[in-house]
């Protein structure tokens, strides 16, 4: 049941998704800052190993994890070439939870699923970085906002509702009869490939993948495919995901993110 | 001091030790469903960076920091090419500490050194997210029950008790009168090679390791061996350690995990 | 407003600068340490990735976030190739925070900009582990003294005053009429090259960059550079700093650590 924002109250989590990644002290420095407000925030690293630049990597990497969190929990997400230049900072109210960074199509992945229920840009330098800097508003404005919202702030009061939010123009899966075409969206740390194809498209079928005019048929666990080469099932995130048992599936077959992927409803 | 089950109190604390690396939003599905049980839990990252799939590497982290944690901190151990598929999940009270994860060898090098004290096979469902997939207990089963029992429900609530522990098969350093054969065990960020050999091993006695013909003596501080080349000594895990100086022992000599190791006492 | 000693109370959050990685458990063995002292401890990551053995990385890094860290916050910084061997260990009272580390050089940053106000040398094992190896303090003193520190233990408990630390020879740019000559001191995550000229050189004065004889003048933003190739801009930290817009500046150029950068100012 989603919450009017007035009742909606922060869970004092704070998550953070970026591409700063692990070698520098940019997330260091946003740490300080969010515990310099409110020394009581738990903050928690989601990963700091977007892509650089990747905006359509972040806003994929949001839709995954958001639902396991506690409501009023607070996303910072901060993929941000446009940092200081043309684009507003938001603060979104979307399905019981908060999301802080730039508008920039970050959100899309969420925003598919359903309209943000409040955004405001963020304008009201009270709640800023006494100094705000042009290339890091990651720590100059996101990090301090989130800990002001984390203590209770009303949201309202961090700048001006806004309307609409920018979006990345997706591709969707097509679907024919018996076919639906997709690609891969993401490589995760075994190699393993998920595409984009949803299990709501494949749901009470059956179907194969088509690669190299062989067809791969989908099983329910890893190990199921032991020694059998390239596989493919349901991931735990509910999309197809192809995948070589104790084996690195992108490593083995070349295939890569944007790659077509093929499947035949039977 | 071993307490009996019924007196451990969980101390709040959970590490993750995985091999579900950086990248990926694996650890921030997990750490959401923790908190939302139990919004109070200390999660501590020991690492996500376990080799992919390799149960060994995961079995010897554990032995490594467990003994720094106070008395009922919860250990997650999760490296589970099995998932879903053939393997019971465990949950296990060792020495006034908890650890849970698949059953599959992960907790073989702590079992080494006693038995464990209670083993319970994860089976009550009122303690696992609410739909569970094939793929990714860590976030559906794993992460729930430790939350769980860090807000102190009793381990027996959780499945039944189990007799034995699945053990990986770990070839110990051979002694015989004056030589010591052992094997590289694990290369750490410095490149430092830590072999299986345990101080207890050379206790009292002066030794030197053999390679190419050369002895090489144990010094027992890093900067000692300055300008000298490869050199020994014992580490702070108390194992026999192959390092050099300022260098990448592991890139310069090229020794790598599995290579063997012979020590000659004098 | 500097506080004296004995009014600086802990703010219960340590920092964590380390050269140890996250593929091993160091990291996780010292963070048991401090929490089996000090379970409330707040511990916070900055980096595990400076570079093996790398004393001046670890100094630029503590004075690019020690600021936005409440006052009494506790930084440990552990690049320390001498452990056991000939340099103290040492805690430092500087700025309404505190250091703790090797005395070799790490804090050389921060005393640039001011002495330290107390430093003790790590001499009283009633707060080290029971146990010290010769190869891992920051385990075995370092962490337990942050530990107790963050519990309201007076620093002068902890040792013995000294009167001056171990400074690392910093080049700094060099200013001639219309020229400074300074060099690239740290590269980012995105292939950012951070010089050491910092903005007060600079102030209220035009310049540019010279490289193969081109000048690049600098912008305020970095999509401003958008289309534009090289570009500069002060960057966040108050330092002059070489970027490509979306791209990666060091791989892009081959300039590399230590390699010159010459200003002209107009």
């Amino acid at each position: 049941m989603k919450k009017p924002v007035a009742q909606l109250k922060p869970s004092g989590i704070i998550t953070l998704t970026t591409d700063f990644g692990y070698h520098d002290t940019f997330i260091g420095q946003m740490k300080g800052v969010i515990l310099s407000i409110n020394k009581k925030a738990k903050i928690i690293d989601i990963t700091h190993h977007i892509t650089p630049f990747c905006i359509d990597e972040a806003s994929n990497a949001v839709s995954s994890f958001y639902k396991y969190y506690p409501e009023g929990t607070i996303h910072l997400v901060i993929v941000d070439p446009g940092v200081g230049y043309d684009r507003e900072g938001v603060l979104i109210k979307w399905q019981n939870q908060f999301f802080i960074g730039p508008d920039n199509g970050v959100f899309t992945s969420i925003l598919m699923k359903a309209p943000a229920e409040t955004i405001i840009a963020l304008t009201n330098r009270k709640y800023f970085n006494p100094k705000i800097s042009n290339t890091f508003h990651g720590r100059d404005i996101f990090a301090p906002v989130s800990a002001w919202l984390s203590k209770g702030i009303s949201i309202f009061e961090f700048g001006k509702p806004l309307d609409n939010l920018a979006k990345l123009n997706i591709e969707l899966p097509n679907k024919s009869c018996d076919m639906i075409i997709g690609h891969i969206q993401h490589i995760d740390n075994f190699g393993n490939l998920f595409t984009n194809i949803d299990e709501e498209l494949l749901k009470d079928r059956n179907f194969v993948i088509i690669i190299n005019n062989k067809e791969i048929k989908p099983v329910s666990t890893y190990k199921e495919a032991k020694n059998k080469g390239i596989s493919c099932l349901i991931n735990s995130s509910g999309y197809l995901e192809l995948f070589f048992y104790e084996g690195n599936c992108a490593n083995l077959t070349k295939l890569k993110k944007g790659d077509t992927i093929s499947v035949r409803l039977k």
